[in-house]
């Protein structure tokens, strides 16, 4: 056995671990007898020489086993999605049940929000009485049943990686690819699903500011599933603007209510679908038995991705889940009877000509600002606050027309909302061309 | 300000730091406002990038500067001497006399020995009475008055070095050329001397395997000298084998006045004759004026440092310097009544043929074993016993003939120094070749 130094000398030397050398170093500084002084001058070691494609597998599966590993194995057709992204993102309201109703089971921890990105759990907290406080067996069984749970992220879902996050964002070696990769693929490989869809965020606001940065990352998270068996498949997004017209908790609800009644914007609509495509690239929960497995085609899978949204079958998927965990179906008829703020304010144009761009980072800021989100781990949040857009990039306006509308309470927050906001537009007096929303596709296409 | 993750961020990327900058990265970690974890990664980004020439010369200063900077303005022609080296390295105890004897001022910190390195403290404890407690007023006017003065270390000399060192030692960044120059040139920057004088080993048993490697360090370390305003040179000296005959701490005082006598082996004059060069070189204080300083000769100043050999007026020196710290100068007089062990045993060649090698660390792992030497600080030790090489490398032996001679109490650790003086000596049927001692010269010539 190589003693610490060593190993960070490997490293440093540009060479490869073995996976007993990650091992000794991971789940050493998970129990307390490597000191974090070590991990960081390896972190950065890491960060200046890279790691192997089987080597950053061998981190992410040492990181993913460093704390509980869901087992989902009695289930069948298990699928979970992820998104480096962000903001407005109720991506996972709509594709959940969408994934059901093709046939997936969908066994999903989801975490909180925290500053301006906001989490699944808080977003269905706005429907009364959902709660995601689940068994390990009522949550297995639940997904047995109506092919849709969710819960609360474990605190021990892969422990390694909070550590080795936290140590990262104080030791300047946040921004390397295999540190990246391997730390959203160990929290899905903990969470134990068979297929996974990534969604890949590329842009100014996003983490990757260009396609070729994304590409690399999606190969890489792609690498990593494949080498601990899993089949992963990733769609680049460029978004630096919200997705949809709301972000706040119950206005995002009720936008995922919509978009599952085939009424939603367009460009949630086309992203959901375009995730549901590639989970059904990777693995077809249609294809019964490895024979009359055929690779299904996109226009095919499109074409059934579209079904689940204008048969209802969808949102019956989301009814049905939202009952089973205690929730009111009532919102989900009637999503206008969720609690939204009373109190309005309106933001207007500052001039004539098109909306350049919406900044979603500023978006989210602003629903913190209101109330809809929290600073620090635990605190409560209004569910009712928000901000709807209602006009995106690439459209055209005139000086005093309304642009965006905030849900308030009381006026709280409200002028450092609106600065905000009004920041977060940017106008352009020459047309605006808006880029595409899904920019690249990667991962082999499976029956 | 920047923030420390900012600072650590600057290097990653191969950026130059401002003098503020290592300011506050390592004041703030002398202080304990910065985490280790912080620093340890921001030293494996400068073992990636490096550093620049005036900006290693920062760093070597913030460090020197993080404790007690020794004053020694009052004093005329300070000089300053450090090896990189080793084993039976008793150059100090020839070199300072000399120095003095040449004019010099030398008003120098020393430390103890640790492992298999002697200090020069510990050597010449061997002499009754001696002591290196000194108050600060002391220990100039002695220095003033007879021009050799020494004091244990001080614990607050450069604190940041000492710090930086024990992190660099268990996160693989030891071996980095800007924080070795920088470690040993903060000591001799805090120490306060305007000349210093290096000794660079380069060799098998080195920490500088190769003589290019050698005068990279050395040229750094005159750079940083120059930079803070001191006249610094070097010589890099190619020595796997101890200097001289003997190694332990009354014995090497015995070879060190043998040396004063102007009867010394070769090696050890040669060197400090080389050394005491080099300290002429860069200042010589018989140059009373400016308008007289003419650059010295290498010839004269050779023929200066052998005069003072030969004419007993280093003895002189090391008489008086022994006396004004307490000790017994009848030592000086008659060296052979330092208490040397009184059991001996023999070590015999193994085969008949050239001596090819005798491996320095080992003769030092020999004296630790027979109780000349502390495996950790504040343990007492043996003055008497220790090691005496009879064949050094080239020479011609036949087998049974005496190559060394072990100096022990009773046995002590006898077995453990015999098998690893039985192992440091390497044969050879062929005849082999000693490369010379001096190898190179890095300064430039000064008046």
């Amino acid at each position: 056995m190589s003693t610490i130094p060593e190993l960070i000398a490997h490293k440093r030397s540009g060479l490869t671990h073995s996976r007993a050398d990650l091992e000794q170093l991971i789940l050493g500084y998970v129990a307390g007898t490597v000191p974090d002084y070590q991990v960081s001058a390896w972190l950065m070691a890491v960060y200046w020489r890279g790691m192997s494609a089987p080597e950053v597998a061998d981190l992410t599966q040492v990181m993913a086993r460093s704390g509980d590993m869901l087992n989902l194995s009695e289930l069948a057709h298990t699928v979970d999605k992820h998104s480096t992204g962000g903001v407005g993102d109720k991506t996972s309201l709509v594709l959940m049940p969408m994934l059901a109703a093709l046939g997936f089971t969908v066994a999903k921890m989801s975490g909180r929000g925290l500053a301006h990105t906001g989490g699944t759990v808080d977003k269905l907290e706005s429907i009364p009485g959902w709660q995601s406080e689940l068994s390990e067996a009522q949550f297995l069984a639940q997904a047995r049943d109506i092919g849709l749970s969710l819960v609360g992220q474990s605190k021990n879902l892969a422990p390694a990686d909070g550590l080795l996050y936290a140590l990262r964002d104080v030791t300047a070696t946040v921004d390397s690819l295999p540190l990246i990769a391997s730390s959203i693929m160990s929290k899905k490989l903990a969470s134990g699903a068979q297929t996974i869809v990534l969604d890949v965020k590329v842009g100014q606001g996003a983490f990757m500011k260009t396609l070729s940065a994304g590409c690399e990352l999606a190969r890489a998270m792609v690498s990593i599933g494949e080498h601990a068996g899993r089949t992963v498949r990733a769609v680049l997004t460029g978004m630096d603007t919200p997705l949809g017209h709301m972000a706040g908790n119950s206005l995002e609800v009720q936008e995922a209510v919509f978009t599952l009644q085939g009424r939603g914007p367009a460009d949630l609509t086309e992203l959901c679908v375009a995730l549901a495509v590639e989970a059904l690239l990777a693995h077809d929960p249609l294809a019964q038995t490895a024979v009359s497995q055929t690779a299904v085609s996109y226009a095919s899978a499109e074409a059934r991705a579209r079904q689940v949204l204008q048969d209802g079958s969808a949102l019956s998927k989301l009814r049905a889940f939202v009952q089973a965990q205690g929730g009111d179906p009532i919102y989900i008829d009637h999503p206008e009877r969720l609690d939204v703020a009373p109190d309005r304010a309106e933001l207007q144009a500052q001039q004539t000509g098109y909306l350049a761009g919406l900044d979603a980072l500023a978006v989210g800021q602003a629903v913190l600002a209101l109330g809809g989100g929290r600073e620090r781990k635990g605190e409560a949040i209004d569910h009712g606050v928000g901000v709807e857009v209602l006009k995106k990039p690439g459209e055209r306006v005139a000086t005093g027309e309304v642009v965006a509308r905030l849900y308030h309470r009381s006026g709280r927050g409200l002028e450092t909302a609106h600065n905000l906001l009004q920041e977060a537009f940017a106008y352009s007096e020459q047309t605006v061309s808006v880029p595409p929303l899904i920019l690249e596709r990667i991962g082999e296409e499976r029956a």
